[in-house]
Order: structure tokens, then sequence, then C-alpha cells
């Protein structure tokens, strides 16, 4: 597989299936991972880097099951490369610093990928469209389990699994849920649901990840505390916040769509207008109008787009996206050009 | 004819047609008369009013080519119809106040109408589409000559004709012409075009005349002296003037379209687009984009909506319009959704 196969393909985080997807964008777990007697990689000399790199290609080799994936030195990956794999959120943003000894693993189906050198040896993630939660830890901790039979892992009895940043010790697991929350923006309770979520010890995040802001309705809440609970622990709290959370959005449509329903289409309809005709438009306010649109096709108000377009507008419109598929580089007003462009030519379909 | 015939007609300021229509929408030019020896309106009694109304309606009735005219006496017709009537151009807010035997005739065009009893007996005007300020004065002399016949005019050799308001004392004649100036307000040309207008003496309008703002970029410019000129010295006056800024408003589109042209076809597309798909919208944001619409038409941005149809637009989405084409009283949230509905029907057409 190369990289530009992935440019037609959806990405798991926006498919728009599994539990509750008209509410819950995508879910994910995250393992954060360490090869015994190695120092992480921000203390480690590059030699040592070489040697873990190696040692977790060779273990991934061995398991039957991940020769499906494709192993990427970010050596060999360009910068527009780098964008476009955080775009699709296969890669953080501190991953694309710097390339040494650093590669990432991609499965095909965009459902597992794991990072080597980030700020642990080994970050390891699986997504699922929707409220999907414990479906996504099953197939990490069996990968988990996997790459502990090939790897010494570096863990303590006492401590649990030991990780470059106090904040991932014990499981290392970090689960993060993606939610589109137009209603509870809208009727501005959205402040005091954070609010509940932080006092809670969870975070909440942007599109991006850490140190992305909220944009479009989209918050992205995840378990700030990894020591002290179990795996299951941890996703069973989380899944009960989330269920809350949905209950609320939930609440905040129905009230919208009955008592300010001709304002609310209005609002819609003309977000959808927009897009249609638009022909200089910006990733920051693309983002905004797909929001109003997806939540009009959520509602029914929207019946002539169906989810998936919409979904894939929201990637495909990404400035490294846009660039990968005119396959040259644009400036930032070529680039707003290009998208209104693309977003009429798919919108406009009959 | 009845007042509700008038609801499938094109106003004559609207038909889009004469020369220079892509920025002209209108001349005008309208006479100030009165009885010879009669108070005018504001100083004379009940009886004193009727006796000038019975004067003027059996007048009319003696010039043939009037024949075609109906008289409306504005007892007999309910605020609807005359805010309908301020709508179309074809009465003034000042006359609209009290009935008091004052009539509006009009004549099926919507060329010629003669206002009765208004601030002076007599308020005739003729419109004509595009830039044809001589056509419109050839028409109302020719009207005015008749009527001079039929009735003793107030005139003093030195002064010429006696009007209520010393500002029209002279030749009693107001010449008027209604610009789309789109470009100019854009690239904020305007305040200097509209001091150099004022310091030239002459006065700008906003779309429904005296007191009323510029909005939807139209302005509607005026002669303001009357006395000391003759009626062709004051036209070609104007004439020349309006020559001047037709020069200006072109210049600054041609300059916009060539220096900005994808900023333009954006601000212009985004307008239709709302347009299009809009619930809920008012008269001011209407008039505001359908006047980026009306310039993408001229400009050619907008290919597939005809000049007429945006016309149009501008005057059957007015409050007291739509509530007759409804046929009922409508609030002003009913108006905005009934208005954006009559929107989209007619430009979704295909």
């Amino acid at each position: 597989m190369g990289l530009n196969d992935l440019l037609n393909h959806t990405s798991e985080w926006l498919k728009g299936t599994g539990p509750h997807s008209d509410i819950v964008i995508s879910s994910r777990v995250r393992l954060a991972r360490n090869i015994d007697k190695l120092p992480f990689p921000h203390w480690g000399n590059k030699k040592q880097s070489e040697q873990v790199l190696k040692a977790i290609e060779e273990a991934i080799q061995r398991i039957d099951y991940l020769k499906p994936t494709t192993v990427f030195k970010l050596s060999d990956i360009d910068s527009l490369d780098k964008q476009f794999l955080i775009e699709r959120h296969l890669m953080s943003i501190e991953h694309a610093q710097k390339a040494d000894n650093k590669a990432i693993v991609i499965d095909e189906d965009e459902v597992l990928t794991i990072m080597i050198n980030e700020e642990d040896h080994i970050r390891m993630q699986v997504m699922q469209s929707g409220f999907n939660l414990f479906e996504a830890w099953n197939i990490i901790n069996k990968i988990d389990d996997s790459l502990a039979k090939e790897l010494r892992i570096a863990f303590l009895p006492d401590w649990g699994y030991l990780t470059a940043c106090p904040t991932n010790t014990g499981t290392g697991m970090r689960g993060s849920v993606m939610l589109h929350l137009p209603a509870l923006v809208i009727t501005r309770q959205i402040d005091r649901v954070l609010a509940a979520i932080s006092k809670l010890s969870f975070t909440t995040r942007g599109l991006y990840g850490e140190g992305t802001q909220a944009s479009g309705n989209f918050f992205q809440i995840s378990n700030q505390v990894s020591l002290g609970h179990s795996e299951e622990g941890i996703i069973d709290n989380l899944t009960g916040l989330i269920r809350q959370i949905i209950e609320q959005e939930n609440q905040a449509r129905q009230a919208m769509f009955s008592k300010n329903q001709a304002v609310l289409e209005d609002r819609i309809n003309r977000s959808l207008g927009i897009l249609r005709s638009a022909h200089i438009i910006s990733s920051q306010e693309t983002i905004e109008l797909l929001s109003m649109v997806r939540l009009g096709a959520d509602l029914g108000i929207i019946k002539d787009i169906d989810r998936r377009r919409i979904n894939e507008l929201f990637i495909i419109t990404l400035p490294a996206h846009l660039q990968k598929t005119e396959n040259k580089k644009l400036t930032s007003i070529e680039r707003d050009v290009k998208r209104a462009e693309l977003i009429r030519n798919k919108l406009n379909l009959s």
C-alpha cells in the first residue's frame, strides 16, 4: 500500500456508521508502550532509537495478522504527506516533527496505526466509527498482547506500564471519543457541559488532538488519568460520561427542532447554499458550514445529500488532501479557490 | 383597472430596459402645480380641497389621452394598498397620510401618476426605464400643457409656478434618476462621489425618496434647485452629472472584475446561493443580496437568471406586495418566511 491509495479511501473516523453515529463520529483507544532497558525517545541517542525501530519492525513482521500493514519511515515521507496523515488522524502533530528513526505503521482499513519513536517507543491506536469504545479496546488489546510476546515491554507491577510522560503511566491508555455537538453549542449549553467534563477529570480537545481548538462543533473527549484504574474501568467511566452527553445533545436537538424549526431550517439550508455557491472558502468556514449540513442530514432537514458525502468533504477539503488531489503545491488562496470548486462539484451533483 | 391588476405587472422602474439600464434603473420627472386662487392643500379647508379634487378630476376627463387612467380616492384605499403603491414608487409616503380629498391617478403602464392634494394640488410624475430623462420630460410636458388648458394654474411671470414649499417654486420640476452603484460602494469610492454630488447642488436619496436611506446600493439623485433655470437646463445638468457617475461606476466595475475576479465571483455567487436556500429573510437582506445578483447578471457572472426575474424580485418581496400576493395580513416573521419561500421558488426554476 502507498500513501496515495488512502486518497480514495474513507477514513474510519468519517465513515458515519456505528452506534449513535449521528452524534458520535468515532471512538479511539491508544496505548503507550516502551521497550524495557532502552531510554525513551527524547532521551535516547540515534543508535538507540535505531535499535528501537528495528526491534518493533521485526516484532510486527512476526505477528501474522499485522502483516497486511505497511511501515512508512518518516525520513521517506515529505512534509505534505505528513500533513496528510495528520489530517486523517493517523499521525500526531508531535510525530511529524524531526524524522530520526521514526516510523508509522498503517493498515489499509485505517483502523490501526502504530507510531514508532513518538513520545514513547510505541504509540498504537485503533479507531472505530461511531460509539464503539469497547470494540476498539478489544482490537487493540489483542494487538498489545501479541506485541508483548515479541518484545520486552517496560512494566513494573506496582506502577504498571512505564511511559515518557508520567500522565500516561499505569495503563498507558487513552480512550477518546469524537463528538459532534452542534445543538449544545447553538443553545449555549456547551460551556456548562465542558465544565462538568473537566471536573470529572476528563479532557476536551479539538479536531486534531492536543493543543487544537474545537471547531465545527467537534469535541474530542478523553480520560485524563491512566493510573489507578483498570483499562476496562477507564473505558467504562468514559462510556458512561459519553452516554450522558449524547442524551443532552439529543435533547437539545429535539428542543431546537420543535421550538425553532424555521430558524434551524434557515440556518442549515443557508449553510448548504453557501457551500454550493462559494468560489473562495477557507478550511475553517468549510468545517463550520459542513457541521450545520451534517446536523441537517441527521435531523432529516436535508434529504438529498447522504451523510457519507458530507463526511468525505470534511477530509478531502483539508489543505494537504487538496494538494495531494491536485498533485501540486498550492498557496493558501489557491487552496481556497480549489476547495470551493471541489465542494461545488461534490454538492451540486443531482 | 383595479389596484390588484398591478400585481402581475412589472413596474416601469423595474423593467430593466432603456439606455444604460445596467446602471440606471429609471428616470423620473415630476411637476408640482397648483390651481390659481385656491389655497395650498395644507392651508385649505375641506370644502376647498373638495373643490380642487373635483376640478382636477374633471380636467383629466376632458383630456382624451388621459382617459385610460384610473382615479383612486385615498378614502377608498386601505393602508395595505397605500403601502403597495409606495413600494411601486407610484405614491409618496406623505400622500399616504390622511385621506381627506386626496386621490391618485394611475395609468395602467405605470408610467404616469398624478397625486391630487399632496403637498401641492397636483404632483404628477412620469417614469421611464433606464437613462431616459428627456423622454420622461417630453411626456410630462405634453400632459402639463393639456392640463394648463383645462385649469387655471398658479403662475407669476417673475417667479414661475407657485408651490406650497418655496424649494419647488419656479419650474416646479424635479428630475430624478435611480442608480445602481454596487462597484462604487464596494470599492469605497461612493462617499467621494456623493460629496461631489452634494456640492453641485444635487440631492441623493434612498430607494423610497425623501427621508429614506440608500440600501442595496441604490441611489436616487435629483436636482435641488428648481428656480432660476429652465426645465431643459435642469435636465441637461442632471444628465451631464449622471453620465459622469455612470462612467465612474463602469470603471469601478471593470477594475473590480479584472483585479479581483475570484473575490467578486465568490461574493455574487454566495448572494445567489443564500437567496436560493434561505428559509427566513428580511426585506433589507433581500435587497442587498439581489443587488449583488443583479451586478452578477450585468457582468455576465450569472448567466442563468435574466435581469427581469431579478428586478421582479425586488418588488414582489416587499411587505405590502407579499401580503397582497398571499391575500392576507402577515406578521413580520410570517413575511420573512413567505419571502424566503417566494424567492426560492422564483430562483430555483430551471
